[in-house]
């Protein structure tokens, strides 16, 4: 057995993931419905206007502004009404002084018109039109390329692409967007004791959980899990796996990053690539390993689903939302007091589940091999390495899950 | 011309949303890995114990407690190691004093020991084993059904799933959930004017960018997005599409809700079902209209981009999150100070975008027809139908979009 020598701390573990973690380079056409979420892998820069045409942004009357300077509640301006516009169909008539254009919202406006009349501020007479109120050159219409012109960068490599950002595409007539593909990660649970769900246990076996939890993290947060079969905790089978699926972004092995006899990670890795870093001052989730085989990053997680997800949040998801060129997590917080009083170790950093109720935090981890301690919680709070006590009554900020 | 009569405010119109939208009782089921996001439709009881069995919760020696309680860091206890247990395996020989098995985290505990000592306070000298610390009885390990035990409710009907919570499932030996179906919703975009992105704009025409945008919005919150086809805006092709479409939990119209005599959508809804407000008290996006025709709910949008999208985010996604079954959004917060005053209209609730630049929010909001003002906006703030100003300096929160 190989007791773990040293720790580095959280902050450190997190340096290394961000200079190891390269955003993803390649990238894919996606369809605009499919796009939600997905990063933006050039900047769009538009060769349309939009609108394309001078178009009435009101219902109402197409008019040349200077003939309604006059008009008030009481004296109305009278105008000819000469077409009637609908969204859709080209004007025919140029207008002149004396004369309008009955003109629905978003339809081209007609020449020699500059400002549209609100419906609401006129009555019609048979094709006599009353204007009860002034409107000033260029009211109410929205002029060709006034939201955007041509040539103008509408969206920029590196956004991710949002309901209105899709909807600035779709804008320029684009029909798809080019966005870098999202970062290929590959769930190797191992042990003899691990069985899928679906499956009967063998005496001494449980299920398989983490590559379910982890699955369900990078899928929310812009990656592709794939899940691979139960793998022996042996050297070969686990360089053997290793070498087949070099094209993956990220390997994650669950389980095996410990130090009993078995736990075999870190010689598989130095066998095959680099150990960059083994032992993190976090709890639960101490046996944490990173390493690197070519291109390839390899997780080392610990086998406990609670150490194995609470550091799938805390060393993959950033790994993740970097590769994914995805912004760091804006995590969803509740503020809330302690219900009673916590002691950490110091020199870890913390990461221990609450129920929050009524604005009170109740400590919902049992242990680091439970899965309850996650999945009856409302959220978690993290404890820095150097705190060692949090006080009941002491407020602190929650982060959902 | 038809104006809009009476508006109702947002918080009546969002009372009548709550009211109609059913909650979507069909389930279905899916795999574990496909099942983030989505709701549990029944509650979940365990017929198993997790873990199956007592088990060692650190990598060490197997003992009978009692043997340990007078061991020191100078003054060991020797033990004799008659069996090696590793995770997945049968322990075959039961413990008695004087006597130890070395044993994995995770492994089945052999008959007659009731702690494990950890690894790192021991020595190995051969089969001799010293033990330098003692524990008490039920140290490091973990009882049968101390995660979970048989009969527990584990999981309730309505619990969203997130990854720990998919994890409870498979901890069971759960290879599916049964959850809710997603609400199927239908986009329509309206009007001759609209072209979907790809096509050639003919003369007067636009490109459909609201589909795209109430898509996304759709997809993200737990929701079923199909895109048809642009309907022509009269009477008779659009109560068809309605017919057509019943199976749909909602149908959404975008354009033909304003006032231009084109704009038939209460017409419409009038003529196959009832119409249940037409005209929210918000800016932009007043001219909404809520109808129902048998069990189906059809939602009338403004054409405009702004309007249709910030009614998406107000509207549509109450209306979408209840049929899901999913808790009311947690929005991602900012609190920004204005960087200038802003002037809202009173008696109408104003959505009105900004970016945001070291703590201070720039307008954003160009006008209700530019998509601009949306995908160049980092967030929103939301100014009550009340308040007619908020001053330069004043704290605002924005809602990230």
């Amino acid at each position: 057995m190989k007791p773990l020598k040293s720790l580095i701390s959280l902050e450190e573990a997190l340096e290394v993931c961000h200079q190891q973690a390269a955003p993803i380079e390649e990238t894919e056409e996606v369809d605009l419905v499919q796009a939600g979420g997905r990063v933006l892998a050039r900047d769009m820069t538009s060769n349309v206007s939009v609108p394309p045409f001078d178009r009435a942004a009101m219902d109402g009357y197409a008019v040349v502004a200077e003939d309604t300077f006059k008009a008030g509640k009481f004296n109305p301006v009278v105008l000819d009404c000469v077409e009637k516009i609908y969204a859709g169909q080209t004007p025919e008539v140029t207008l002149t002084s004396g004369r309008c254009s009955e003109i629905a919202t978003g339809a081209v406006m007609p020449e020699g018109a500059d400002g549209v009349v609100m419906v609401e501020d006129t009555e019609q007479e048979g094709d006599r039109i009353n204007i009860y109120k002034p409107i000033y050159p260029g009211e109410n219409l929205a002029r060709q390329g006034e939201d955007i012109s041509p040539g103008e960068t509408v969206l920029h490599a590196g956004d991710a692409l949002n309901p209105s950002k899709i909807g600035a595409l779709a804008a320029l007539g684009i029909p798809g967007a080019e966005v870098f593909r999202k970062p290929r990660m590959l769930i190797v649970p191992t042990g003899d004791e691990i069985t899928e769900p679906g499956g009967k246990l063998k005496e001494g076996q449980i299920y398989n959980i983490n590559s379910y939890t982890l699955g369900a993290v990078i899928n929310e947060h812009g990656g592709r899990a794939d899940l691979h079969p139960v793998v022996d905790d042996r050297m070969e089978p686990m360089v053997k796996t290793i070498r087949e699926n070099l094209s993956y972004d990220m390997i994650i092995f669950s389980g095996g990053s410990s130090v009993g006899t078995r736990d075999v990670i870190v010689d598989v890795v130095k066998e095959v690539g680099e150990v960059l870093f083994h032992g993190i001052a976090v709890k639960p989730g101490k046996p944490t390993l990173l390493g690197k085989v070519e291109n390839t990053l390899v997780l080392g997680m610990p086998g406990y689903p609670a150490s194995c997800l609470s550091n799938g949040y805390m060393i993959l998801l950033p790994i993740l939302r970097r590769m994914a060129h995805l912004p760091p997590v804006v995590e969803r917080t509740v503020r809330a007091t302690m219900e009673r009083r916590l002691t950490s170790t110091i020199g870890r950093h913390q990461f221990y589940t609450v129920r929050v109720v009524d604005g009170k935090a109740y400590p919902a981890f049992k242990e680091s091999g439970s899965i309850t301690s996650m999945s009856d919680a409302d959220g978690y709070i993290q404890i820095p390495a150097q705190v060692d006590l949090l006080e009941k009554g002491e407020e602190v900020e929650v982060v959902l899950l």
